[in-house]
């Protein structure tokens, strides 16, 4: 299975795709950071980030994307930035029928160091030895990216069993919002 | 001049094309709301808006785009979708070359009330005035995407300006963010 994981933002928006499956080793596919200029109007910003982000889609053909969830309480001045680059990434991920799936900072984290309050050093530390590389991921703001990617490899597939019972039992139930 | 307006949102998109200038009289091109299903995963709500606008951009050829400006501080629960589905159309808009405007609920509500707190029926009751309608714009949901072009084709051509004074006065002083 290979994943591409999408930590957002419009500065910098973090790409990483693993390769692997539960109980097998990861291989490191790519990692990058795509960026757009604080100077440049913020439709232009969503255009670089998406047109960033479709050309490693088209390139490198993951089975699914996972993006950071975004939540409203945090950095509130940069929030809404984040929450609309996050939603050209899914966006993006749908236009090419693949499924996306979002998952917490905190579930990123645990997954890779077993500590969903890991700081950055861990984090980039352990997903270096997860992916048996020789050096630390460059750039390092994409080591969240593939944290994300790698916590997606190994409980994507029970989260989308989950999804999808979720979604069966709210459309029987007729529970709309 | 013809603007669309974009009152953002997942479950209900509100759309309202306008020609006008200031000082001339105004003329209603179209109304809708585009909707998506509350049950569908986020990432397919969002391409259902993407598609929906874009149809729209392609069929009323706009020259402007004005999205409403969307506040991290209001409606907590609701507000990443609405961050979200306003990312995608200021996107569609910049992929089509077109300049995005964003102008708050307030602007939109003193420009066709005089007042920035008018209510919902004060709104429409304006904007049906304006747009010389013989009843209210059906569906009622897209006035405020009618109020948010009107307040553009009349706001417009000055912000344009302030924004590439601004723009421009910020690159000479290397002032980035």
């Amino acid at each position: 299975m290979r994943v591409m994981g999408v930590d957002p933002g419009l500065t910098r928006c973090g790409v990483g795709v693993v390769e692997g499956a539960p109980g097998k080793p990861l291989r490191l596919v790519h990692v990058s950071v795509v960026r757009t200029s604080p100077d440049a109007p913020i439709a232009e910003r969503l255009l670089g980030v998406a047109q960033g982000l479709e050309a490693l889609l088209d390139e490198l053909r993951p089975d699914a994307v996972a993006v950071e969830r975004v939540f409203a309480q945090h950095n509130v001045r940069t929030v809404m930035g984040t929450a609309q680059a996050a939603g050209v990434a899914m966006l993006a991920a749908a236009r090419r029928g693949l499924p996306v799936a979002m998952h917490t900072p905190s579930e990123a984290k645990a997954a890779v160091t077993g500590n969903g309050r890991a700081d950055k050093a861990q984090v980039t530390m352990m997903v270096t030895r997860l992916l048996r590389l020789e050096t630390a991921p460059k750039p390092a703001d994409a080591a969240d990216a593939l944290a994300l990617a790698i916590c997606h490899v190994w409980r994507g597939g029970a989260q989308a069993r989950l999804e999808s019972a979720r979604l069966g039992a709210r459309s029987r139930g007729g529970n709309g919002q």
